[in-house]
């Protein structure tokens, strides 16, 4: 059964990431070192105690649509009520409505928690938190009490409504219209599709952010509003009001995260008429613009995801390899008897590359939020460099991360062996459920392109490389640390940052070029290079920084097994795009 | 709605797998190149008339168990009867039983397109395969005469009993337990598990094929027998007699292939104290022996799948990303309309990933067929040639090509984007279904084993080094073919090539010094390393031999964009085990 890895966390987030000099420097006010740590035991223990034991009946049950309720899986409600009591849903919201302000530092580690125990449960709060924040950073006062305070709380929660049918990735193409009611409000109609949470039985109200346009709004991405449309309308008083216009019409079959409902929402279906209610978040056609000030957040705590599914595959992975006994290891006492399969080489370099791209994609992550925390609470120039340095690694957390966390779940079926292809061991699930995050939230296609064409160009193109060099500083204090255990990793990883810096050169000089279907070409291979590269880099650091010798040896098997392929992957970012166009090209119809 | 690709499993098989020769030499008879094409194209037909349309809603139905009887997915009975009936169960049965006696490349070939129809009903045949040709090989005349034309004729379907609890990977380790009779017969008592179509309603009779151990037997696998036992009683004419103690205790619910009833048999339930009445097959105690024998065609099969379910994803995938479409493509036409999502180069790198790994364990998977019937039809040296080239080649059709079935799946969930999640889509189905072949008829990480403890030292280890010769000499012909099409493929190919020499070289010295573990620690990149190798040969090999220039494109992109893998493979083979080694011992308890 899945039990946080608080050393390992509390680790990576203060010697690793950052947390401990931010602490030092009074940047989350009275908050200590210990309070972190207390925090993070807490975490785990609501964690491993109530969220992981119900990830697999969950799952078996799903969630069920009858009459436009959705009844969520047995003890679901309880969790989810039980879960907010404490505390967790209003850890990173305002303190004026209620939050409790903690860095998005604890909420990422938290948020791996939550989702190691289930990601159809963590879905929930998750979307509530995006919700929070668009309006935290967008609605007029009026909104803002009304809402905040009960989605803070966990009382309601939040759904962020952009999909429909013909538009995914392309926003452009969103056809959901609202009409201006005169009065401040509008009118929505329109059919949303893959709404996380659009409806359930948890809370006794739902807050939908939806994504429309207005009768005399632009074409494409500049004419998009965004809109708060609450299940029931809430009276002055916060009382509930009459119900809106915001139905669920089905939910769907999918592969994994069966209790997290996902949700085909109607907006305005004609019973009254007049459509859905809602009222407007920021400014007429700039709803884009407020959505995206909430995306490094979403995207980051996605990415939370991969590393969380990619943690409790091995933790699954490990205890079966442990009991598990087959054939006989290179080694093994002399005798007869089986050997545990976690003697075995192959089982070991299975265990060993799910560990270390956990812990490598697990410090990006939380690097990532180290960034936002650092400009949320600078300024100036101080805050422009970290804002920087979160736009250029939350494509990277999301993407590698999810990318990982599918790998990692295939291998913990693999080790598993006949076993883990029966649902019953739950090794399977955690692929199903592990699958979707490379997708929503951005496809990591999408992120991939976001880095090379949005984030390279970052501060004239000089942010990125001093990232690189602050990478290359890690590994020249490797070098010079002469810790045997750590093998050749500083040489491993001199090559890997190297590899790393030429391919981001050249893809700089590409866009600069005007080579931008070259620079594309480069961009999913250009981003597992530089997680692979940053997370070497970070395991460096965690190793330098702690006395458990398991660091320096896990760096080392990620170096001198895992890092080679940072110069398969620049070749393909330098010399591949020709051949993907030629080749590309005899594809279309 | 998946096509088999004949023109593409014709070229592979005759220009770069060899049957164009193998034909020219006579060695099947008046088998001719037109006949071959003709059974190509109606084993397509069958495949897309009839199995493929039925993979998704017998999937959804999956297989049902009530009181032992397991009941089959609506028109799964009607399917495999029109099936057999066409003559495809008896391709490669023994003329004098009713087989047609034809090639084994012509098996692999058919085979793919009954598992890119449907893996879960591909499974059914495949097994009777095993069971008539371990008969065909080890079983008394007596047995042949009263089971062979039933099993070759599709009448009754055989499974293959090997696992039980205790014993996966290891069957040294099996417990069931067989008695001598006096007349012949024997009785078993035992559990079995994870038994591909132990019991279904397709068949008036099943012949099970089992595993078990004498009473004087030695203890390990020196110590096993093989057993026929019939699920109903074979009568001296042919009719069926009484009901055999061999009995389906539960159906597993699984990740995938939900169609084909995975069962736990027990035999000898105590129903008539009398046990399962069985035969032997082979001589007592060389049970695994007879187990091995046909080992190599169940892998290859099993390969098959790895290639068939990468093709069946590629092709559902290409016709999405035709029809969908989302954002502008670079270079798209002016004006406002949306690109077909195949024009994004991110969606055309998945996609020629997806083509070129299929393309290259294809021909590896025919090139081993190849083997195995040049080594049936030959004889002296040059049969001794083929075995080992058949044993050399088919761990590595095994586990690179159920690798790449799974990497192929999951891409191809990715290009479907947030309806890749969706079951209604199917793509999610072929991940599912893919999943479980690199683990069954053993796993990837024990062919990796294979290969390197047992298929490197053959011939004193020059069989390897001749292989190795072979693909070096294919790429020394595109280096002088001048094409321009295929861009810098052999300057790629001739370093992966040399990668894949030198690792070998590695291992084969490691394993002569008795570094055992150093040489296991290395064997699944290796494995890898040799697949893609390989494969890259074989496709430079398809572009030399057809007009077809989209092959040279092809082979261009995988050799420019996926073949540098092979240098950090090489890496981690020469230089990963140390690291390995050491952050192993950290894992155990």
């Amino acid at each position: 059964m899945y039990r946080a890895p608080v050393n390992d966390i509390a680790h990576v987030l203060k010697q690793v990431a950052g947390l401990e000099e931010a602490l030092e420097q009074k940047r989350f006010g009275d908050l200590s070192g210990d309070l972190v740590d207390a925090i993070l035991e807490e975490a785990a223990k609501f964690a491993a105690e109530r969220v992981a034991p119900l990830r697999e009946t969950a799952d078996k049950h799903g969630a069920t649509l009858k009459d436009g309720v959705v009844t969520t899986a047995p003890g679901w409600k309880e969790l989810y009520r039980d879960w907010a009591a404490g505390g967790w849903n209003a850890l990173t919201g305002a303190e004026e409505y209620g939050g409790q302000a903690l860095p998005m530092m604890l909420s990422a580690a938290v948020s791996e928690m939550w989702n190691a125990g289930s990601i159809a449960f963590a879905l929930a709060p998750m979307l509530t938190m995006g919700a929070v924040e668009a309006l935290e950073k967008h609605a007029s006062d009026e909104l803002k009490a009304l809402y905040l305070p009960k989605l803070i709380s966990g009382e309601w929660t939040g759904t962020m409504n952009l999909t429909e049918p013909q538009a995914g990735s392309d926003l452009g193409a969103l056809r959901t219209r609202a009409t201006r009611n005169g009065d401040g409000t509008y009118s929505l109609f329109g059919q949303k599709i893959f709404i996380t949470y659009g409806e359930h039985d948890m809370t006794d109200n739902i807050v939908h952010l939806v994504l429309a346009r207005l009768p005399d709004a632009p074409d494409g991405t500049k004419g998009i509003s965004l809109f708060l449309v609450p299940k029931f309308l809430v009276n002055a008083d916060g009382s509930r009001g009459r119900r809106n216009e915001a139905f669920c019409a089905s939910i769907e079959h999918k592969l994994g995260i069966h209790a997290s409902p996902t949700c085909t929402m109607i907006y305005g279906d004609g019973t009254s008429g007049e459509g859905a209610t809602g009222w407007l978040v920021g400014e007429e056609n700039r709803g884009l613009a407020c959505m995206f000030t909430m995306m490094n957040n979403a995207r980051l705590l996605v990415g939370m995801q991969g590393v969380a599914v990619a943690e409790a595959a091995y933790q699954k992975a490990l205890a079966f390899a442990r009991e598990r006994r087959q054939g006989r290891a290179p080694g093994a006492k002399p005798g007869n008897e089986m050997s545990p399969i976690v003697e075995h080489p192959d089982i070991q370099r299975m265990l060993l590359t799910m560990k270390g791209l956990t812990q490598a994609a697990r410090s990006i992550g939380y690097a990532c939020a180290h960034a936002l925390d650092m400009a949320r609470t600078g300024d100036g120039e101080e805050a422009r460099h970290w804002t920087d340095r979160a736009n250029l690694l939350t494509p990277v957390a999301k993407a590698f991360a999810t990318d990982i966390g599918v790998e990692a779940a295939s291998l913990g079926i693999q080790i598993h062996g006949g076993m883990g292809f029966i649902e019953e061991t739950g090794a399977a699930q955690l692929l199903r459920d592990a699958r979707i995050a490379p997708i929503y939230e951005g496809t990591n296609g999408i992120q991939a392109i976001d880095l090379v064409q949005r984030k390279l160009p970052l501060d004239n193109g000089e942010h990125v490389k001093g990232y690189i060099a602050e990478l290359r500083a890690i590994v020249d204090q490797a070098a010079a640390s002469n810790c045997t255990k750590l093998g050749d990793s500083a040489g491993c990883l001199t090559f890997a940052i190297a590899d790393l810096e030429e391919a981001t050169l050249y893809l700089q000089q590409a866009l600069a070029e005007g080579r931008q279907a070259e620079a594309l070409c480069g961009a999913t291979p250009y981003l597992r290079l530089f997680g692979l590269a940053a997370g070497g880099a970070y395991l460096a650091k965690g190793a330098l920084t702690s006395e458990d010798a398991g660091r320096a040896v896990l760096c080392r098997f990620y170096a001198e097994n895992l890092l080679k392929e940072t110069a398969a992957l620049k070749h393909c970012v330098m010399n591949g795009a020709d051949s993907l166009i030629a080749a590309g090209a005899t594809l279309q119809d």
